[in-house]
């Protein structure tokens, strides 16, 4: 084998109440990318379509940076060819760099003969999510290899995982079209915050958990909530107050910001639910004259795979 | 039905990275108490057996301010009177207050035909709590009453559930005869805790949950890790690195305190190891001339029950 195509799903990192330690991956939307392996050893991106502004560099882009991360550990020279249709735009707060770097990984080790497993590629993408945004962050890159909703339980040592969710369960995204700067939306976080707030976050991570591995969609709902970052974060989205009371109004689980935004998602079992919050939430922000990408997706549990 | 005799279970809150939130039932170690109705509408304590220094008086004994906070919710009058035999010293970090509470307010409830659920009888437990420690802690009332391994999702409502647990999972007690008020223990927490710290928390959160859904015991070993309580509470407990060390060298999947200390446990799946560590790190404390009270109990999952 040659060339190999694969897709690796656009993803929600944090999921309320858990920044950095949570995410799942999306159905149909994300990343496609072809790799062909090269006579000699140059990484090298021939096209990337469907997004503009991002690095063809090989010493920058994300996709090359974490395939030189791989052949590192490999210990084997080799080069490889590329291109990439990026259905998700940069600053979309659904990783759009964390599905190139898991795409790139996925497809380099396919041409390879699998070297590694989808969770020992998840330190690799990593390197591309550092090259993206300066910290190497899991939460994107793990849902996007792994699929499912996953957990990334510590960083030193790496400990990451997929655990079992309710098939009915599915999300509403809703990407409003104005730009939220990753790098701002970590510096509006306080370092230091209250044990007693913290002590509400972890209390609805292990009812978030919890409420997976039941298939209790009450309970999910409950725990869909974040008292830490949410507050903070929210001021740089327009009209999130608004947006999020329509979408629990229309009868949301939850709803919350994804990653670091602009996009928010809904959680819902209903498909009727999930059809009004995307029409209604998508029809608030364009009576504001904002507009807005909005989709309707399970959790995807098959996460980067080859495609034909 | 006159009269009826309960077991409340001794407990476990905390469970390392889960302040507030987490909570396990022990097995053969905890509260009796026989409670019988009365004519009239009077609460009376007739005798406290096996812990000295508890107060009598039903204005301020945790039993009675518990039945009193039922039968209010209740409306209705009623007088009982009871006998509680303790075999959990105040003090322990073993829930003792949260034992008595939760076996009169569920003898309470037979005696009355059980207008309530076991997880409608915590707040009343509470009411206990906060007659003993001025918090109305729910994180050792529930696994009291409910059994097997808890949560307390929220304060504010109320919600508190048990989970899945492993069977095999074993868990070392080891009660060092030290004293370490609960009001210390709170007051040199700080208030303030870093970001950093708290997501590390909660992904360890995230993993215990997982890993006790999975029986994965590898996986629960790897979360219980406290990197906010346990630095500062250990200081108030004798020796407690070198506790700790020595359980984990005998192969204890963590080792950590039992709410606000000084006891600590250990958590195993294998019986030999439970065996060594009990031992081996009682002696360790009668080396050190600290008496030590231990045990090996399993998770106890039936929580508050009637005995003849």
């Amino acid at each position: 084998m040659d060339t190999v195509k694969v897709f690796a799903p656009a993803t929600v990192a944090n999921v309320g109440c858990g920044y950095d330690v949570l995410g799942f991956a999306l159905e149909g939307y994300g990343d496609e990318l072809t790799l062909t392996r090269r006579a000699d050893d140059q990484l090298v991106i021939k096209a990337i379509t469907g997004a503009s502004g991002i690095p063809l560099d090989p010493a920058t882009n994300v996709a090359t940076v974490s395939i030189r991360a791989l052949l590192q550990e490999l210990g084997v020279s080799a080069g490889f060819e590329m291109t990439i249709h990026k259905n998700i735009s940069p600053g979309s707060g659904l990783g759009s760099s964390a599905s190139s770097s898991a795409a790139a990984v996925f497809a380099a080790n396919e041409l390879l003969g699998r070297p590694f497993t989808r969770q020992q590629l998840v330190p690799f993408a990593m390197k591309g999510e550092e090259a993206a945004s300066a910290k190497p962050h899991a939460d994107n890159v793990t849902p996007s290899l792994l699929g499912g909703f996953t957990i990334v339980r510590s960083y030193d040592p790496l400990d990451v995982f997929a655990i079992p969710f309710p098939s009915g369960l599915q999300a509403v995204i809703i990407f409003p079209q104005v730009e939220v700067k990753t790098s701002d939306a970590k510096k509006i976080l306080k370092k230091q915050i209250n044990l007693s707030d913290a002590v509400t976050q972890w209390g609805n991570v292990a009812g978030l958990i919890s409420g997976l591995f039941l298939s209790d969609f009450d309970l999910i709902g409950r725990s869909l909530q974040d008292v830490i970052i949410e507050p903070v974060r929210s001021i740089l989205i327009p009209s999130y107050d608004e947006a999020k009371q329509l979408a629990l109004a229309l009868g949301a689980l939850g709803y919350t910001i994804s990653g670091s935004g602009p996009s928010m998602f809904a959680l819902t079992q209903h498909a009727s639910v999930a059809v009004a919050i995307r029409d209604q939430v998508s029809a608030f922000y364009r009576s504001r004259d904002i507009e807005v990408i909005s989709f309707i997706s399970s959790i995807n549990a098959n996460g980067t795979v080859v495609i034909p």
